[in-house]
């Protein structure tokens, strides 16, 4: 199992949050993707209520996660985290110059142009969900990201991957599409869906997914959340 | 001057936008990277007026600019651009392991942590100035970016540039703190705003943003638009 104590690479999780977090949290993705080539990494748990350990914030300048420490390297953000994972593999990240070219693109598309709608929708219906501005904002949030997301589907076609094989391109944007899970953007766009469920149904993904929950079985709620 | 008809690189932009996306389309970060360090580019200019060129969707899947092609690469979106061009050139991107880490942290950091806020608020402030929605949000919008900004002016500091030399990580944050430039949040915070008046007076920024300007120059506003 790609969790071990001793292992080269330490990855941050936190280990609690609310119920609604559960799953969705951003280590997942290099979780995901060590799990992917059966890479060791080792977990260091920070507890998101109260202050931060001492000197956190200059290792992840918001205080959140993930960070990958590994031979004396500090990497922060996601999707940098998945660009150095992607480069020792090719099951990561292909060789091949355009293919390679077209999953960085992609994993880009994914941080820089989809998941900020998805940003903007997580807003309105969790953490001001029945606020006033947030019921009228709902429908051009909608209709804007709508047609974001036929431009995906018309991009994706009938393929199987974003960039030909699987790679971090697609470990980024199926944790972006899964965090719309609870509207029609994905689930009205069947060939969405299904490259979705193809994603989610990788036994890597179930890994990563329950090592994320595992982090948090042991924790009780804080006091401060 | 790096704009020259049969550079190896080819640079896609718009040949008009309305009054205020001027100086501000995401062409502008290949170019001043481009610019830092003497390469040459061709320009391909788009309308954004009525449909698309031909096959310009498999090149970019939302039908945006840049995307960038050389030597029988494609590549879109402007982070994927800017980290092929810094691969080339220590000026753009350091060969320090962790200095390189860094900077492609903030690069991330820039676009996926930075300016997902930052399109919500022009949103409020251009797209849909005046509705309801908009003056409700806007209050809870500034007092959350303002937290984040605060985290970002910590992480700076004292220093220069965000990865210790310039990198594509300050053109990637200095283009994104520019399109926050009629709010406080750069201005109230003074090493920010040292450091936004520090990257935008670079010669290559000067070049890159005049580059830009001259593509609108000779086209009419379409009847379209």
């Amino acid at each position: 199992m790609p969790v071990e104590p001793d292992a080269a690479i330490e990855i941050t999780a936190f280990d609690w949050v609310p119920g609604f977090a559960r799953g969705f949290v951003r280590d997942l993705r290099p979780r995901w993707a060590c799990e992917e080539i059966g890479l060791a990494y080792s977990e260091r748990l920070i507890n998101p209520a109260g202050p931060r350990p001492e000197g956190y914030y200059a290792e992840q300048p918001w205080g959140q996660v993930p960070v990958l420490k590994e031979d004396g390297l500090e990497i922060f953000e996601s999707g940098a985290i998945l660009l150095h994972l992607g480069e020792k593999d090719e099951r990561l990240l292909p060789r091949d110059p355009q293919a390679r070219q077209r999953a960085i693109s992609w994993l880009f598309a994914a941080l820089n142009s989809v998941e900020p709608l998805i940003f903007e929708l997580s807003t309105i219906d969790i953490f001001a969900k029945g606020e006033e501005w947030a019921e009228l904002r709902r429908p051009s949030l909608m209709a804007f990201a709508g047609q974001r997301f036929d431009r995906l589907a018309d991009a994706l076609g009938e393929r199987e991957w974003l960039a030909g094989p699987f790679s971090i391109a697609d470990i980024a944007m199926a944790t972006v599409l899964r965090e719309a899970d609870k509207t029609d953007l994905v689930s009205g766009r069947a060939n969405l869906a299904a490259y979705l469920a193809r994603a989610l149904s990788r036994p890597a993904f179930e890994r990563a997914l329950t090592a994320q929950l595992d982090a948090f079985r042991e924790t009780p709620q804080p006091a401060a959340a």
